[in-house]
């Protein structure tokens, strides 16, 4: 039996989970948090909702990779490690280049390094990851699964920037997007929970979580998206402020006497979004349990909530409506009263939610039987999405 | 009787109207063009219809102003120069120090100076153009008006963007908005045509010139607004590119071997837009006239229609629906078709044109009898707006 594994490198994480294929599968999956910190924490969930969990400090990305190989033949998951066929990574930023999932060659691994300038913090982490696996299993294929993809071929009057025609051509400057393998994975969920086809679903999806990106959908394809040039646009995020006016760089390297404009992106990337404006946290939790009692958490929601809404509503708009406007992502799945919050803004198109079905929070409809567009909460699976992608191309 | 002199002074451009207060009647009215240029257009508008036009080559603004007093006199407009008690100047950046209309003292220029980094293409210029009037008008009254004035009071929620908190609030990083002016006197219009009292209307002002913003109006007060911390953003305008990701500034300081951001703000600000999509001209008649054969006419006028109708779409589900949405501008009160082509992308909220009333091309109603929102068409008067401003604190 063929056996995949799924890698998600995060700055300070490593998701990962392991399919049999075709069946889908999922034999283990696991996380490794505070990687190269005090601490790391190494969890595989495995069998029947059985559980190792272990604390180690500073396990970097290549240990906690050898560490998870060997608990996957401890812990009798597999025999040995001739059973994984393949070893797919998610990589953020496939440019104009990636239109689908690769088998990675050293071409395609320095591709990836050189598209870096498009995801700054994410394609050098996630190349370093390649390499780890490469050196780790060597004789196990791995792939590359692209965040753009879905993205590739959005409409150019959505793609593009007012920028001088030439230097848009000539640089590639576009909305590449990000997380479009979740919203790719919306799209065709949603399409089977409306019993509809894929190629005729309208669809606003929201994938609300630490990054958060919003995207319309025209029949099954991307349309639009709130992601820019790199992930640092659209919505307020956690760290990332979302849209400024690039104006404020120029201004604030003049002000603060800085040279280097990175170091702003860095505080625009880093220091920014919901724990720039609440100074408590990154964490929607964090921020909402003293939305009540400090004005700047209040203001931080409700920027957040705005932002989305306002998002939400441009993409109805531009849709002419929509069949369902679709909740992901940690925030989108788990927070049952941002959810209210955030259809309470799009009132004006006569959307509602029913309370006991936003409570309970399970897969499917969650609107009330009078909205006039359906709400579906879904959580998001991109590992599965990956796997998918890496079986079509094996 | 007193006269007041309303000079708006562009980077090419000299207009100005003269007033009899408090009658409120245009006396007079100007505009001269191509200004420090070969072939430098002097206009006069005056008595029943009358109108007085020459060339002179290379007309500085110093000597344009001179001619303006001149030709006033010359043409028994005014007797002479003490008829004029009052001469308000336009000024695009008040930041948050300027809330209402000011008499110019040596300080208040040192300010409007200062202020050049939230408009460094205008306040410079306008800085220059008081100048220029004080020194041949030296006893009379300057005023500055501002045009970020209407938006000082904009929810926090939506004046601030998602920056560390510290940092918005030392360095005054905010949504200034511009078209102030103009979208102040857009919804004392509109209320007055709508027969409601003024802080009771919810609209959306479209200000669609050459320069284009459009302001979400919630009570009679701003809620919202296109522009940004500088007039670079929001839509799509006709040299400035509107909403770009900031990231593309490190990116392209380093492809093109640049240094300096404020190469790139240039650009950004002077070479994009319409301009920059089209590759045809900053002027929206001139592109829509290579609509049909041109891809890139197209595309240009495509993504201004896109635009548009997203920030509409978005501040329609902020406000949950208005009373009214307000064309104005040089574009909003004379392009019938471009009306007619951002209505149609805003069907979803039931909203129709009357295609009689808007190829007409009047001041009031252009909506259907059946459209859920009202739509106006409202040739926005800057100067009244501001001669009105200026006579409440002499």
């Amino acid at each position: 039996m063929r056996k995949t594994l799924i890698i998600n490198a995060g700055s300070s994480s490593l998701k990962w989970q392991l399919f049999e294929m075709p069946a889908e599968t999922v034999l283990a999956s696991g996380l490794v948090e505070r990687i190269s910190m005090p601490g790391s924490i190494f969890t595989i969930k495995y069998g029947d909702h059985q559980k190792f969990e272990t604390i180690v400090d500073n396990l970097d990305q290549a240990h906690a990779a050898q560490m998870m190989l060997d608990e996957l033949q401890r812990l009798a998951i597999i025999k040995d490690l001739t059973e994984i066929t393949a070893v797919a990574h998610r990589v953020v930023a496939g440019g104009e280049t990636f239109k689908q999932a690769v088998e990675v060659t050293p071409s395609v691994l320095e591709q990836i390094r050189e598209l870096s300038s498009f995801a700054p913090l994410h394609n050098p982490m996630e190349a370093q990851g390649i390499e780890t696996m490469a050196q780790t299993l060597p004789n196990v294929k791995q792939y590359a699964v692209f965040d753009s993809q879905f993205f590739t071929d959005l409409p150019e009057m959505n793609a593009i920037y007012s920028l001088p025609y030439k230097l848009t051509k000539k640089y590639h400057i576009r909305r590449y997007g990000e997380h479009g393998i979740s919203h790719g994975y919306l799209t065709g969920r949603a399409a089977e929970l409306l019993k509809r086809p894929k190629d005729t679903v309208n669809l606003v999806t929201m994938h609300l979580g630490s990054g958060a990106s919003l995207a319309a959908v025209k029949d099954g394809k991307a349309f639009d998206t709130s992601m820019g040039f790199t992930p640092l646009t659209g919505v307020t995020m956690g760290t990332r402020a979302g849209d400024v006016d690039p104006s404020i760089l120029p201004f604030l390297m003049d002000q603060l006497n800085i040279s280097d404009p990175n170091e702003i992106m860095m505080m625009l990337n880093n220091d920014s979004g919901l724990l720039g404006v609440s100074e408590i946290s990154p964490d929607m939790r964090e921020i909402k349990a003293q939305e009540k009692t400090n004005p700047q958490a209040q203001l931080a929601v409700d920027i957040f909530v705005n932002r989305i809404s306002k998002y939400a509503g441009s993409y109805l708009t531009e849709l002419h409506g929509a069949d369902a406007l679709i909740f992901a992502g940690g925030i989108g799945e788990h927070n049952v009263q941002l959810r209210q919050q955030i259809i309470d803004e799009l009132q004006i198109f006569g959307v509602k939610l029913d309370a006991d079905l936003n409570a309970a929070g399970q897969e499917g409809v969650i609107s009330s039987a009078d909205s006039k567009i359906k709400v579906l909460l879904i959580p998001t699976n991109e590992e599965l999405a990956m796997v998918r992608q890496v079986a079509a191309i094996q």
